[in-house]
């Protein structure tokens, strides 16, 4: 009997956080296998652990191959990267070892996103320092995959309910960016979230562009270079069959995705975009890295060691992955 | 007997707008007149004009003085500033005749204000070019004002239902943003705002001063102007006894406001708060200049000429108005 719907692998994140927690809690939502069949990556005792907290028990089902996964909500199909040492981690601490297996939990489900036995990867929350002393020496999310699926030009798209959102420049001092939202650096943008939203299933994707001066520039009045460098990259990708739409004043350009006119939009920096994304759609953005061949996402938060153990952690964004990882509108 | 309500001029803006239409449709609604006298400034003939598109037909009282007027939702206090020349203007078509009657209107109200006469001003929708060809040759609504009331140092603040937001910088280029928020402006700037809402009644706004750089510098590694520039600004504020908050990173200030824990934002830049506000407030937004011994107001929209006389404007936004010109937040 064949099976349509998309295998979503998803990592336990760190063991010492509250991945396995929220894993329990999403999984055990009847509509997530109504529309994919999700794997899990990580051991069956993070799992158990994780089991009188959240109140749930579901049966644990270690698969060899992802094709046995059944996807039924009163169980978890489980690829199991073995067990940890005693003692090398507690709830709330994590380790050297806890992040060693993190990373060879993402690095697992990435292999088989990249030989195609899974459709999306999601990586559960992970503690960045666990991570890099367990050999995993990246900067982040966007590292790790990057050398994990063998790419080094990706960018970061957040996406949200109704909002998605990239940014042509990220942590640097603003003083720099001006010179940074060249002609280049856009283009390369526009075609990264043109290649991104086309392997999410979007056919023709429409890639509002923000200004970076108030009213993108007023035509030249209020600076030169949506003139200069932001049009010019536009035209040229323009060219190459992509649809890019604006630039729109970065103060209006929300609405131009709220109304449905664009399917994401590229903000020139930091404080713009994500000011306003995280005021409207706080717990349900997700990331997701475009310019990959594979499709892999992370939830928004992090390990919350603080309350790791007690059963509080709330799985609403990882739910909200699994809806995007899978292709669907969250309801 | 005396009336506790304060008195708030309202100017019917443009007469060839919708400032007549909107202004009937307000005042008629009961609730205003319970917290507010509103007093209109304009004549009869614009608002007789707007009376059966809108299908209200209040009793016009012409008052001499302020002290006249009643307050009552089935009539309206007006100030009569004398007819326009016959074929002065259409609906829809505004004219030297109606800016300069549009700016009278004005300069009495604020006179009115500045005797204490009235407790506080709403500008109605104005045409720029009009205004300009009638003799009040400014840039805009604070320009104008400041002219009237004899202050060259003011700012604009935006107040909303939940968010109140202001601007060290505007209508500038990006890149020359950082060097415009030196210490002194940015002072400058947090002076105004606590004179500002002083004059609103708040005892001691807290003031929440938002980043220039990503996570508000994250302590020079993304940026040095927070160190060197914005957070001496602030340090001198709190010596004179400003409640100065921040600097906090700018992608995450409005939870500030929203939590309740600041009275007002300041912002760095155009796109930056405008682009979120507009986001969550489109509608409720009320310009409010700060600076002056007088409260003086204006709607965030303009004359729609395209509607005008058609009986269709929304009358929220001057409701809006309203409500905060009197102190009230609205429901």
């Amino acid at each position: 009997m064949s099976d349509s719907r998309p295998r979503v692998a998803v990592t336990v994140g760190d063991p010492a956080g509250i991945g396995p927690e929220i894993l329990l809690k999403a999984l055990a939502r009847p509509e997530i296998q109504e529309f994919c069949v999700p794997v899990v990556f990580g051991n069956a005792r993070v799992l158990e652990e994780a089991m009188p907290v959240t109140g749930l028990s579901p049966d644990i089902r270690p698969i060899r191959d992802v094709g046995q996964a059944e996807g039924k909500p009163e169980s978890v199909d489980l690829v199991d990267l073995g067990d940890l040492p005693e003692g090398s981690y507690s709830k709330g601490h994590s380790s050297a070892e806890t992040g060693n297996f993190t990373g060879r939990c993402l690095e697992t489900a990435i292999g088989l996103a990249k030989s195609g036995e899974v459709d999306s990867v999601i990586m559960g929350p992970t503690c960045k320092k666990a991570m890099n002393a367990g050999g995993y020496r990246f900067a982040g999310f966007r590292e790790s995959v990057n050398h994990m699926a063998g790419e080094e030009n990706t960018i970061l798209i957040t996406l949200g309910r109704v909002y998605n959102l990239a940014r042509v420049t990220t942590h640097v001092p603003l003083r720099k960016v001006p010179e940074l939202c060249n002609r280049a650096n856009v283009l390369h943008c526009i075609r990264l979230l043109h290649q991104g939203f086309r392997n999410l299933g979007y056919e023709t994707p429409r890639i509002g562009v923000s200004g970076l001066n108030p009213h993108a520039g007023e035509e030249g009045l209020l600076g030169s270079e949506e003139i200069e460098e932001i049009i010019p990259a536009m035209e040229e990708a323009r060219a190459e069959g992509i649809d890019a739409r604006g630039p729109y004043p970065g103060d209006t350009i929300f609405f131009k995705m709220r109304d449905g006119e664009v399917d994401v939009i590229l903000s020139m920096f930091h404080d713009h975009g994500n000011a306003c994304i995280k005021l409207v759609e706080f717990g349900t953005l997700v990331n997701y890295l475009a310019g990959l061949p594979i499709r892999v996402f992370t939830v928004m938060h992090g390990t919350a060691f603080d309350i790791a153990g007690t059963g509080k952690a709330d799985a609403t964004n990882l739910e909200y992955a699994l809806y995007q990882a899978a292709g669907r509108r969250h309801p």
